[in-house]
């Protein structure tokens, strides 16, 4: 598998087109970026991800709907960013229908083949004539072939501090599958991927069911692992669409082929996450947090996600400090019946309790490896065989001022 | 029933003697109060409440297993602060039943006739030359009916700006019974009340089975609806003492004076549990979250806590944005099956969404409310008549600021 980053993303696959516009959803004037056309002339199939929060944004409720279907097929994915036309009632139902249906128009397809995102402030309905005007002009650029990957990636950002993306190639034995993806994170980011919308592309062919199956397994291992403040977003997306461009076609049928295609989309998703994790609202550095010894997976999930939730470990990264007390204190109240005198933690490959008792000989080693960047924290409850694996951050002063206010 | 607020509050009560002491436990030598005493000569039954975290300190192992006989009764309770004695294996009960044994000797009790507490800095083990002198102290002072509940209030305190008592009187057909209470709060401050140690003391008789019944109810109205950051302590503790001292015996078999007694007992927990609040490390707000109209009374507790646990929502309480989109956006993460075209939102009693339309109008009366120092937000889901209510503040820089590092 060759791997890139921060390159074209999307249209690294053959037959897909994106661009970029400004409309102004915030009426701010300021030319940021803020709608944009993912296209593809041949027909997709596709598969998507939605935010588990009981609150779920306009768009979602009908991006959810069209993927119903196994045969459905799409040509789009229309996207905004300054609103997330979510808890905005009837007039926001309305407005997702009227974006599906004039990026259809335009681009001569149907309007349940063309998906709707909205990411940005909340309860809020959207200027619609803006939008329309939008729309136009990005279904314009893609139909003229307008190289607009990168006017994409910055179209949906809302405070991100840069645009993220990446394409992965496997060689097959019928020849070369691309897949590429983008991702906007920043802000709430936690379980169950959190404001965050994330679009990849294929040049391979694959059904729904299929694809389905792919992209879940993958946002398992990869969206689902981050977290950066504990909160959901209403507006959360992960979709997948596949137009065959390439005429191979991936299925379970060829098992190679299918766990070829499997690593690729999970390599890209998990670039993905990471991006977002360290782009979080001005987050400093990236912990990865591994559980072990749990009595079941769920029970180290619930661990990892204790710890890396608490405002206390997360502002003790912030300062560099390794406190392993606030995290084992943190790991007790997932209350999964942990017993400190089973623990090993180490910070990287360092230990730090051996069976509860601390190895103060390394004390050095832990601050300095707190202090880097990116480190592990792995945790061996040894209790059973249960693991899971958290992606988080630390928690900066800059956060909290950053916002106050909107 | 009168009531008072930071007065002697433990000592109100007849028959209760406190103590603080400096013995440095931290080893900084700065003169902090840190060790102090209760103590009644007469023998006391005594009711106690502890952390639920998977991780125990010490002292909560040890004071949980002397409460478990019906029948103990009890002199003393020792406290120190600086020093949490968790995470501090065997070392760590074999001091904590030192500090109960010195205790008891001192004062001529039995070793089980004593509380041990402890409260500050995790995995660290206590320094006992220090506390065992801090103890003969301060067991001295009381035995010497020296006036030292001001000095115990502060004896265990860690990052609170204050010190936090209060004391309640209420006149009975054979007299009066006092109530009085200490609490130390501050850092991690959430569900099933962490980092806290709250201390009660009665002139009344009781068993200790009525005692324990009536203070598991005014904990459940006041520490367990406090929440500041997420975190549950290993040390929370929240302990009664009765000494008989007025010779009135309370009881299920006297109605009114259970009733009263209950009521005295749950003003004095809410009294102190506010304080905790409003005196959480750099808190500038206190935030009463009201649910009501949920499924089921454990549905409005974890959407009351979603929101008042989500980083997003106290940053904009902190920065004074109403921001209902980021509340009900934290509600809806609790998935207990919230419906938004059937939420009704009020800032105090300014309605902000009916049936999840915002009152627009209302606006500027949202941010004046917010701007406050103390103000309620309710939600009524319109799903049931399940209800709770949260008490919660803000977020500010300083908190992170605070915490990065000890």
């Amino acid at each position: 598998m060759k791997f890139y980053e921060n390159g074209d993303g999307l249209t690294e696959p053959r037959g897909f087109f994106c661009s970029g516009i400004h409309c102004d959803v915030k009426g701010k004037r300021d030319g940021k970026l803020d709608l944009g056309i993912i296209y593809s002339s041949k027909p997709c199939h596709a598969a998507a991800v939605f935010t588990t929060n009981d609150i779920k944004a306009a768009p979602v409720l009908y991006s959810q709907s069209l993927i119903l279907d196994p045969e459905a097929t799409f040509h789009a994915v229309v996207a905004n960013s300054g609103n997330a036309n979510a808890c905005t009632g009837k007039q926001g139902k309305l407005d997702t229908i009227k974006m599906g249906k004039e990026t259809a128009r335009h681009l001569k397809a149907q309007p349940q083949e063309v998906f709707v995102c909205s990411t940005g402030r909340i309860g809020v309905t959207l200027p619609m004539s803006k939008i329309t005007a939008g729309i136009r002009d990005a279904c314009e650029d893609v139909l003229e072939g307008f190289d607009g990957a990168k006017a994409f990636q910055q179209a949906i950002l809302t405070s991100d501090t840069c645009t993220k993306s990446c394409s992965a190639i496997i060689t097959t034995r019928y020849g070369e599958i691309c897949i590429g993806g983008v991702v906007k994170g920043a802000g709430m980011i936690e379980p169950n991927m959190a404001t965050m919308l994330a679009f990849l592309t294929t040049d391979a062919g694959a059904s729904n069911t299929y694809l389905q199956t792919v992209l879940r397994k993958a946002v398992d291992k990869s969206f689902n692992r981050i977290t950066i403040d504990g909160d959901m977003s209403t507006n959360d997306s992960v979709i997948m669409l596949a137009n065959a461009n390439t005429g191979i076609e991936v299925s379970t049928e060829d098992e190679s082929l299918d766990q070829a295609f499997q690593e690729a989309v999970e390599a890209v998703c998990q670039c993905l996450a990471k991006k977002c994790v360290t782009d979080g609202e001005k987050v400093t550095k990236f912990v990865s947090i591994q559980i072990q010894g749990a009595k079941s997976n769920k029970d180290a999930e619930k661990v990892g996600r204790c710890i890396s939730n608490s405002l206390l470990v997360k502002s003790s990264w912030y300062g560099s400090d390794p406190n392993w007390g606030r995290i084992v204190d943190a790991a007790g109240y997932a209350k999964v019946g942990l017993e400190f005198e089973k623990i090993d933690m180490f910070y990287n490959e360092i230990p730090a309790l051996q069976k509860g008792e601390p190895i103060e000989r390394n004390k050095s080693q832990w601050k300095s490896i707190v202090s880097q960047r990116a480190f592990t924290i792995k945790l061996d409850l040894n209790q059973g065989s249960g693991e899971s694996e958290i992606w988080s951050n630390d928690l900066s002063e800059e956060y909290v001022n950053f916002n106050k206010s909107e």
